[in-house]
């Protein structure tokens, strides 16, 4: 079992405040302690850290805590190697990154998804995988299919969500598909176990923000709510907004 | 004026002693102050860290020397933003790094391409750029190129060399173009300018070791050659393997 965290801001906000929710789960407080992984925006660039070892233990997370990076959006992730074949590598670390249409586009998952290499449906074309995870090939093949359809523009909400509901509700019949999707402007989850979210509106100094954070688990003693089974969730300006079933 | 710094070795080598070469130039004895960047491998997977500040003041940098990154190639880059509008950004900071046939490709590129975004000879397919650089232009364009004609197989020096010939020495003809590429396996060199490279033949331990090492100017009092202008050069396993004329 691994973590995501997702976070999508109005304003930019410190990254660190999900550092601190993701760095004590891998290896001191939770068992996932194969890998961690923390991607942020820079306009349309993603730059994003990532460690095949525990992230309780990383003294790159430590060095990113010391920077003030800020950000509308972060994807972070621990990894429990599963099955644990798939090594301790960077490149099976996730999140995984490619670029279309000249943005960083950045992916996470919780889950397995038996098979998915060898199933013709999902079969690849531009996009390969790097590493050997399940996680990377449905990746790519999300990609391939934004990359088909959207001929490199951006896509409007309802459009994104159009182009990803048949191959989300495929994916998600293979097993355990809990993800996090974003191209910097958009914040993509969908669920079919576990998946938390919980919204803040408040005041960072005279500025008026508002932040959504998702987890697999509530990290906090707030109002968390789990996030609809089967459902493809688009977050932007720090609120959901977009929400379509794509899986009966 | 940027910086370029290149490794091959026959066997992985501490990815530090590159770093050591790079780190001064980037603000404390050379001016190109707006950027660093150093890209080695794991397996098929690049790691690419860079940041738009000085080398010598980051404590990323600093983080790095601190690991035993181990690699047969590296890649740096020192950015002196030129034209100064291309801004200090982590988009517009080499290498830039792309995945093609399940690899990272890792490019770096030192002087400039006059009015290659707008030539409509280097127009772009599935590879677009994230920044506003010229020289992301000239990658995204090359990988064009390499994705075209390979179909995503893994390239024998020769094949790999006559797919760059003729965009290489188109790109060549725009400016100045000193550019180190690389999917980790072979290490491609052009340069029609500036780009010198020394052969270190030792022992590390009971090993015998090749590595041969490639920067804008002599790092070191070595017997350092310039590397001949208009010749694609391919290193692998610490050595020169091939090199063919493309620019006449």
């Amino acid at each position: 079992m691994c973590e995501l965290l997702g976070m999508n801001a109005l304003h930019e906000t410190d990254v660190n405040q999900s550092v601190a929710l993701l760095r004590p789960r891998g290896g001191e407080i939770g068992p996932h302690a194969d890998g961690w992984g923390l991607a942020f925006y820079e306009g349309r660039a993603a730059r994003v850290f990532k460690e095949p070892i525990p992230a309780a233990e990383s003294r790159c997370l430590e060095f990113i805590a010391d920077y003030n990076f800020r950000s509308t959006i972060a994807i972070g992730h621990i990894r429990k190697a599963n099955p644990p074949e798939f090594g301790r590598t960077s490149a099976n670390t996730h999140p995984f990154s490619r670029e279309l249409g000249g943005r960083s586009w950045v992916f996470a998952h919780n889950g397995k998804l038996l098979g998915v290499g060898d199933d013709s449906r999902f079969s690849l074309g531009r996009y390969r995988p790097i590493g050997d995870t399940d996680s990377e090939h449905a990746f790519c093949y999300l990609m391939d299919q934004l990359a088909k359809q959207s001929h490199g523009n951006l896509l409007e909400p309802e459009q994104l969500v159009s182009v990803l509901a048949a191959p989300v509700a495929r994916l998600s019949e293979l097993g355990e598909f809990n993800i996090l999707l974003t191209q910097g402007i958009h914040l993509v989850a969908f669920t079919n176990r576990r998946l938390h979210a919980v919204q803040r509106r408040c005041l960072e100094g005279s500025c008026e923000q508002s932040v959504v954070v998702l987890a697999t688990t509530p990290l906090t003693d707030e109002n968390w709510q789990p996030v609809e089974h089967g459902h493809i969730y688009v977050y932007a300006g720090g609120e959901e907004i977009h929400r379509t079933k794509v899986v009966p």
